[in-house]
């Protein structure tokens, strides 16, 4: 998307090939600054620390980490130790894995020699491919909110809640819950955000207010709290969010909080709708709220926060008693049963074990279709 | 309660009647300082500010407020015009309104020379009945909490989920939904309070989290987003939280986010308790969330806020991205559906119209008690 009327994806391969780079995104909103990570321990750390974040990002970013790698050891000892190393940066990530064992199972297909030029080009594919996805996720999407839009008195614009950031800065473009809103804006529907804070880490007043302001997509932000009392009052047409994981039985992973909007919205008829990339979907797991590991993040996160004094310093300030302790869980667990649908590059499916049954079916389609074609 | 050994009330007149103290609470947790308030106009600029806040504490400071104005002029014109300025500084709360009318119609019998004396002495009476009401409100709410402790294993604490600060800081000592968890606290029964960010204000994280602790109550601050995912896991004994304006109904108007918290205890069958002087329930209102105004204040409560810095200075600074901009509703009501009990001075009852029928007769018993006791 665009940042001042230039194009930028969140992660390319810098001009003489010796690193990649990455917006930072812990300094959102109020710098702007690129970041080299010219290891994969650079990579690792950009990960844990949050400089890239985003189910999509991060796995494009593991893969870069393991093509630095093997342009130092290109071992299968070393390939292994790296990508046991990447996955563990976040426990929750299911497409984390999932890029990284792809791009594993590829690699120990060559040999050590071809090893180092086959990840930079496989990371590279897989980048192109997550923009294609991301397309496609904002087509399926678009139509959802076009039929809003026939409904509603012309110039009436149709209000979209987010919440978090499942948007262009978690993708490597387009993002998954804002790409159909980009087309909507991009097509000349008028369409309004309004943006969950998304405390602790505040990705959605940090992060997707942000983008959504360079794009020039209207929009407003609200704190977390607020979403119900919205949507009690007709303000909310849907809302989009994206997934971290979505399990056999269509319940959604996704930031801490999202479930309080999904009771919202299912207690108020808003439709909830998840986009995802089919490769965030473990079939492995059925129920989400007992089976999927809750990251715990750190107290500090709640207590720290950055901001920008009147002077233009930016400051991090702790806002809470002395004493005081905080417990941090990362993500919660939406049921299929607070789902509207599941957007994703492969159409809209119902969150239900059915649903997911059919997704699987167009997933193992659209695989084979891709070998016959390959 | 107490603060450092220290016992304090959060209100009171200064030793020489010149002039009303009350804790700043915009400068909480990070400073501890008082406020003089000298004039009515003081008075009312401190509740718009938010200097005092809560429910029963405004109004008891408006009460104040009309006792400094009648000590200037105690003319029908000057108490009419100062009652209804100070009513208006914060639209939703019910029992602010319900104060300053008991105070008005109480001065209305008296001669103007008889005005001040008569209104700093009334004053000093509602700031009486605040306290004993939430002690009774205590004793009510205790109950429940000794029910659950029982049920469970010994030396577990019973985890109680609160949201903003309907604590001592909110009323004149006590507080209402922390009553029962500060006299179970010192009846040595083991209890944890989860405490609500609360944002934008973030009293829980500034008000509540700081009077737990200084008061020694264990307690774990959490952000708005976390309470569903604790419920979901059994980590929420019960929630209690405090009213602004309780209806006819039994619908509940509270500190924005509140409807969320009620929601997910609905959904995962953890008892939801309001706890509230029944001077705040209004009869004249049926249905909360089509009736009721719901205030909103100015989205530069979400832009700034306050924090300490590594040196140990508190400065306010912006958390938005330039250009983007914020909506503000402060209050959401919860339909009476997903009310587990009304905690009162006067006992617990049922959120339903039946319940609140049986309320009125309680409070019809209690006015006529105290009017043949007096």
């Amino acid at each position: 998307m665009k940042i001042a009327g230039q194009h930028y994806r969140t992660i390319w391969v810098e001009d003489d090939g010796d690193a990649i780079c990455v917006l930072d995104q812990t300094r959102f909103p109020h710098e702007f600054a690129t970041r080299r990570l010219r290891s994969w321990q650079e990579a690792a750390t950009a990960i844990s620390e949050m400089v890239v974040r985003g189910a999509p990002l991060i796995g494009v970013t593991a893969c870069y980490g393991i093509a630095l790698a093997m342009r130092e050891d290109p071992s299968d000892a070393n390939l292994h130790a790296v990508a046991r190393s990447l996955t563990d940066t976040r426990p929750t990530a299911i497409n984390l894995r999932w890029a990284v064992n792809r791009l594993v199972a590829r690699l120990e297909r060559c040999t050590p020699a071809e090893r180092a030029a086959a990840a930079f080009r496989e990371s590279a594919a897989l980048s192109d491919e997550d923009v294609a996805t991301n397309e496609a996720i904002g087509r399926e999407g678009l139509a959802l909110i076009s039929c809003i839009a026939a409904a509603k008195a012309p110039e009436q614009p149709v209000n979209v809640l987010t919440h978090c950031n499942a948007g262009w800065l978690a993708t490597v473009d387009w993002g998954t819950a804002t790409a159909p809103i980009y087309m909507a804006h991009d097509q000349g529907l008028p369409v309004h955000v309004f943006v969950d804070e998304t405390r602790p880490r505040n990705q959605g007043a940090y992060l997707t207010a942000w983008e959504l302001g360079r794009h020039g997509v209207p929009h407003t932000v609200v704190v977390d709290n607020a979403g119900g009392h919205l949507m009690q009052h007709g303000e909310v047409d849907l809302v989009i969010v994206g997934s971290d994981r979505t399990t056999a039985n269509g319940d959604v992973c996704n930031k801490i909080g999202t479930y309080l909007k999904a009771l919202a919205a299912h207690d108020n008829g808003v439709p909830f709708y998840v986009a995802l990339p089919t490769s965030t979907v473990d079939f492995e797991v059925a129920d989400g709220v007992r089976e999927i590991p809750i990251e715990e993040r750190s107290g500090a996160e709640i207590r720290y926060l950055n901001g920008r004094t009147a002077s233009g310093d930016v400051v991090r300030v702790d806002i809470l008693p002395e004493g005081s302790g905080a417990r941090n869980p990362a993500f919660d667990v939406t049921p299929a049963r607070l789902v509207t649908g599941l957007i994703t590059e492969l159409g809209v499916f119902e969150a239900s074990p059915a649903g997911m049954a059919r997704l699987r079916g167009a997933m193992a389609g659209a695989a084979s279709g891709l070998a016959a074609a390959g």
